[in-house]
């Protein structure tokens, strides 16, 4: 029975934004699963509600699924990240909560996704609140925890997540989402110019992945 | 009982430093504590003596420490490192390794402690690499784990240590060292590009301590 008002995800037809909509449906969030086309929107709404009977799921394209939800996620890659918030200029309104989870892999330009190209503004999330409409408040999260951990249903996940952004109120919103999920933990870690080091930990942890076989993961020790 | 090789310590007089003396004194390393002053340097071996009975500790300017052992770790501020290794030239030789555990924080412009500051070659690290006379190998590590936890040798660790290096072979070499500490574990973290990567979880770390009150570490999850 969902008891929480509902998030809309971007480019939820992805791997990342895909899993996230499993978990949070199975946590009782509904979700607004967004994408380019409606019907792929509408063909992965009908996959989660099949891994997720209990959940609540609806598909829509990404600007009609973005003007639907106070907090709206955004899970493209780098490489569309700017091309989607253009997209949405008419769809964000004031008063919404874009929490973005792009990181600018260097894979965005056929270069190693052990490594981040430079983004002007600082770091993805940066760009993303330079180009939303005014008004709308920008919080970076999710880096961190992998899209096929969080698609695996089976597997009991174990870790923290960072969140940046410039208001303590607007990270706690995000840390509450994301504590919904069971086994995640979110991890006040300062404004949103720190996200550019906490989007480079996704680039850490390919390359430990790489070294040791894995789906790594962080967890914030001392807290 | 020393059952280890000797380590030197450059800049062991600083709270990284010495914390990391201690640690590895306890654990059975014999450590030549390095500093700018030898009699500061012989005061801080004395210091750490009484601080760790069993551990052995001697005390020496830097570059004669540095010219005692094959591992060479550098805990200077970043303000001092190049200064460091222009004095280091003539005491590094050929098959030493040298930990670099400088972090290049804003902090050394009088810039905030939750910034960086860019340097040219990627990260201290490779800055570190470059200076260094030719066959000392670079390994970087040991930047996310709180100077005054170290020190405080009633805490009980229980974090992981980030260890970056273009050698699988160096990086296990520092795995097994920071390993013989208790409650510290080290990971492979990739190549030593990477270390621009684990230095700027410092500037993180400390933007989480303001937050939460407390002295935050790292740990990696599915390992």
């Amino acid at each position: 029975m969902p008891d929480h008002a509902p998030v809309s995800i971007i480019g939820a037809t992805g791997a990342l934004g895909f899993g996230l909509a499993l978990r949070l449906g199975r946590a009782g969030v509904p979700v607004v699963i967004g994408s380019r086309d409606a019907g792929r929107a509408d063909e992965a709404a009908r996959r989660a509600a099949e891994a997720v009977p209990e959940g609540t799921f609806s598909g829509a394209e990404n600007a009609e699924a973005a003007a639907q939800c106070d907090v709206v996620v955004l899970t493209v890659p780098f490489r569309n990240q700017s091309e989607t918030l253009t997209n949405l200029k008419g769809a964000l309104r004031e008063g919404q909560l874009l929490v973005d989870a792009t990181v600018p892999l260097a894979a965005a330009v056929s270069g190693r996704a052990t490594r981040l190209i430079g983004v002007w503004q600082g770091s993805a999330a940066q760009q993303a609140a330079e180009m939303a409409p005014a008004g709308v408040r920008v919080v970076s999260a999710l880096h961190t925890v992998s899209a096929s951990l969080l698609s695996d249903l089976g597997h009991t996940l174990d870790e923290d997540v960072l969140v940046c952004g410039d208001s303590r109120e607007d990270r706690q919103v995000v840390v509450d989402l994301v504590e919904r999920i069971d086994g995640l933990r979110g991890v006040h870690a300062g404004t949103l110019e720190m996200a550019r080091i906490a989007e480079s930990l996704t680039p850490l942890l390919i390359s430990i992945n790489v070294r040791h076989k894995t789906h790594a993961g962080i967890k914030i020790t001392g807290l």
